[in-house]
């Protein structure tokens, strides 16, 4: 199966190396009737989209999506929905150098154990391009859920480096190429991004997705609770190295009394779970957060070995992201909706005749 | 499919309440061939037993577990292992008072929005006696990993609270009841938990788990990582509240010159990466960290809803841990192996033919 | 995997040899609040029971269902449901004499193969006795669907070697060892087995299967078809070796004018296609037929090779069924039960809210 | 989900409406080192195409497929490949006049059921359009089974209407419009399907899939038997009814002794089982049937009703295979290839290291 596949109800399955000729996927068990352009799409790519600011990688992807099934008339059919992007902006010879070298701290030598054989272009498979087709598949699930359910998706730069949020504006997020929840941290961000990309260096960041008004009762213990399939969709992004839910390693020197989350008829009296007990999810606010760790492309020298095994150093040219955090939140959104949307199927599925005799509790 | 089976290949389905007749499981996938007895299975079993130091639950569970098909003769035969324990020390009346009041930090509250109806004893199906399963379905995998192809899956307690482990001696492990491999560290341990039992508080704590001697290659790009898979296995362990893997949260600041693991033809110079790049084994040793919650199982009264919506308080009774993660080394150790096991399966699967022309490096 | 699992939202795994301590299943997804019994189970596993009448095996097995979990205070839980029925019969040296010897028609030697290891006492994995948990789990399913959505499953025998059924009387079918619906052809088919007794031979059958009362909408194309589905299902029974939907094979020589099945206000004028169109349900009733092969255990001696290649002759001692067509009415049904549970569930999750603006018409 | 997707290792999801832009599948899990081009794949379209005889659909498509990823320098990477097919010659206009019809014999009456909505034009996802994309990754299997293991899977004309072959000279077929490997009976099958095409009428088929030079060991009991996977994967195809293996609906009337297929050293002394026993191929040929219904596509009318209920009939115009079953066989060959390729890897993952000790008996 080789592990292309996410999902369980709202299936996607998705293709397409960096500089082959497009990327596509195919998104199954959409239900039918729901309202869908193109253009719907394309609003969450172009978030995601990179040469929009001189912080990330300057290589300039149109990104524009194409429906070729799966909806008549604007609207889906039920019938699985084939996306697709053409890759136009390739620059295969950036990458020629490196044919026979494994960069360190990226997939080519993971790759080549793996497979005997890689796309080594622009990093082939294992390049982040192909995150655009999880944008663009995650982007269904979101209207689907924003229009049916009420349920919203939204993430944001928690951490860049040593530089942490201490206010969470909304309003702000799209306004900064870092999607940014604090104003007041943009222009440290700016320049020390500028200093970064002076240095040839790459640095880490923190990424936080939110979920609210969320039903209660998502999530399949016990294997397929509700924050274990958000770990795997979020860790299966690039670059990802950790992910928490809620207060996360800070229960590590939590007490009991000071982390159970107490509930009143009003509502909990605190969030510290992250809106998920037991796998399985409470109403409240889903929290998760993400390490992203920094990008191995650098044109500082690093050494490594070649294919027939001797020593050699290799330099990374081309057009990268000095920080992969700041185009992450557009595709960590798009993974929590993807599980939450299965999940909202799965879940419709199993118990659509229960009567809990339970409020729903914020 | 409720969420109760894990693996592709090497797949286990698990059932069984706390308080009902038996907790069984359905090992698919292995291979035939390999010498099992119900002692191999017994000897994980025990390690993960209650009742064995004042310092966790005292519910004597003899966890004996049985071999109901799938081996003859001593070796497997390649056709489904069903493994069943008998639970025999259920103390149904110490849950009485609490079947119409939701445990606060428990997973009564989603029970019962999601299925309408739970079995309260002990906490149901919610309950971490289920983890007796996973232990013996992951006992068989690491038999088979381990005489098939050398690797180890070994864990241990990093960090309870406050109190941080500073060394890492092997042998130590099993010669306390914490799986802790700082021998300097077991007294204070011991005091701390003294201590928190006299309150009746609870607290949290770090395992970390690690594979050795794993083949490079396991794992399938682009979701089921090796990576993504382990985050889904061990997030799903009850009380489990963050994985990381290798540097985890600490990659945010790191610059990227730092963190990348470089490599010379005698092997890499370190293994930030924990031991997994681009979703696939590197050679390198796997670490996988992971935070447990405090049980929110306590005598100190909560508060919270009854079934009929008001407010009310509980309090617990009956024989809980202190510190959950004091048992949950052999259960991470299983999810590792389990993961492994699935994956050993699917990369020979595509890729038996694959002739890397690279050598394994550590 | 190895393939002992079927469905993918009401899932059936199973376990268990036929000479092995027990026999087992977990069936996970089943929705909660469903009133569940043992009596329930056991009530269509005692139709299916070895040693009931003299045209059957004289094995005698009590086949007694037990509950292990997912049931509580007689209703379902939602969480998996663990049956175990232990094997009291078996006669292990009955089958010594074929440890070495690969009785021909029987899968000795596709097992041997494959594995490298068969439990040959009885067949092992191979034997139908498996299939008692099969009829467990679909008791299961058509409790669910009978209770909640009016659907009936029911099958009968449609043709024993050259008898073939003229008559279907609903009422018969429970009354004769031969869940034959023609009380006119029942003496016939006692002495016709008499005769094949006496002889030591044995013959094939076909078995009818009938679903009614059926929702339109049920499928999934392209590949989860209804039909393809029913297929898969029913060519996964012991001795089972052709399939047929509504009309089947006789559709070779029809023209399309006969076959199509024309529609008017007041329902459909015909069913050539046996409930089926486009792989979804119509809303008619659902037909399949099934041919199961005459078994191979023989006490008339066959040609055959043993372990180590040399030529032999095997006979089969023991209690054998003479036509494996006469049990196995209740595995059809539990079969077709099973997938029709698991499309229900399917088709709810991704069309809850469809409004077709049609009838549903017979 | 919604079953667009077939395979468990050697995974294929397909997309794509009849008169949509495209048609298009990813075929995920495929070996690496496989030598593979447009052209390969194109060979197997060609035969499958419409508009190539009078006997069939005058549509003329070009069927040109592209590869959009998982090949790189000509070889398979490991990593999904993404195939792609433009739709150039749809004819929307001719099927305005029943966007309101449910054509009977056909999926609209059960889409608008199931999904509440359909692309009507040229029957949408249920046309026999889609099937130009199974064949299309069929051939990757076959080409792999072939190179490799030397593994050959072809089908033919068995039947058409009333008409039998009575020899099989494999090199006609590919001879003649029908696949029809009795050069004898294509006279009778040209003139035959001269006189339907006058009358408007359509008739049914039956096609032969011959699997050779298969290993023993594939197949999964006791679910994914190869036989149960062969049924669902060729009763998934538009058009079938039924399916048999070996003897297949024979076997009804056979005695024990003529169905079993003895042994000898030098081999099986007959193949009553169709080169499968046990769920498990024996190495012998596997030889599946299959029954196409008579189109239901006529320009005779049929009576049916409208979206609003009301009596009405319905003609087809436009341009429809007579005979589906002329085009089928190399969708048959596909499916049958799909399972097997599927099947070879499943066996190798869990099965790698068995020694038999038994020769490949033919």
């Amino acid at each position: 199966m080789s592990g292309n596949t996410i999902g369980k109800l709202f299936t996607v399955t998705t293709f397409g190396e960096s500089h082959g000729p497009a990327l596509g996927c195919i998104v199954d068990g959409c239900p039918p009737g729901l309202a869908l352009t193109e253009a719907d799409i394309q609003q969450d790519l172009d978030r995601r989209k990179p040469g929009t600011s001189r912080h990330t990688t300057q290589r300039r992807e149109a990104d524009e999506v194409k429906i070729l099934s799966g909806v008549f008339n604007g609207v889906t059919t039920g019938t699985p929905i084939g996306l697709l992007i053409e890759n136009t902006d390739q620059r295969s010879k950036d990458y020629t150098k490196i044919a026979e070298t494994f960069r360190p701290g990226h997939a080519d030598y993971t790759y080549q154990h793996k497979y005997g054989i890689r796309d080594y272009r622009g990093g082939g498979r294992s390049s982040a391009r192909e995150t655009a087709m999880r944008v663009a598949a995650g982007s269904i699930a979101k209207k689907y859920m924003r229009e049916l359910l009420g349920i919203e998706v939204r993430g944001y730069l928690a951490q860049l480096g040593p530089i942490t949020i201490e206010q969470l504006d909304w309003s702000s997020i799209d306004n900064n190429p870092f999607f940014c929840p604090d104003p007041d941290k943009v222009p440290q961000l700016e320049s020390y991004m500028d200093a970064l990309r002076k240095e040839g260096e790459s640095i880490g960041a923190r990424i936080d997705v939110i979920a609210s008004n969320v039903p209660p009762g998502l999530g399949e213990p016990i294997f397929d609770r509700l924050d274990a399939e958000l770990a795997y969709a979020l860790m299966s992004i690039n670059a990802v190295k950790a992910v928490e839910i809620g207060d996360g390693f800070a229960c590590v020197n939590s007490k009991g009394t000071q982390f159970r989350d107490e509930i009143t008829p009003e509502g909990f009296l605190s969030n510290h779970a992250g809106g998920i007990l037991g796998g399985i999810s409470t109403g409240q606010v889903i929290k998760a957060g993400i390490a992203l760790k920094p990008t191995s492309s650098l044109r500082l020298p690093g050494r490594t070995i070649n294919q027939q095994g001797e020593a050699t150093t290799v330099v990374t040219e081309g057009r990268h992201d000095p920080c992969v955090g700041i185009r992450a939140t557009p595709i960590a959104e798009a993974m929590v909706a993807l599980v939450l949307m299965d999940h909202v199927l799965r879940h419709r599925a199993q118990n659509l005749h229960v009567q809990s005799g339970l409020p729903v509790l914020r």
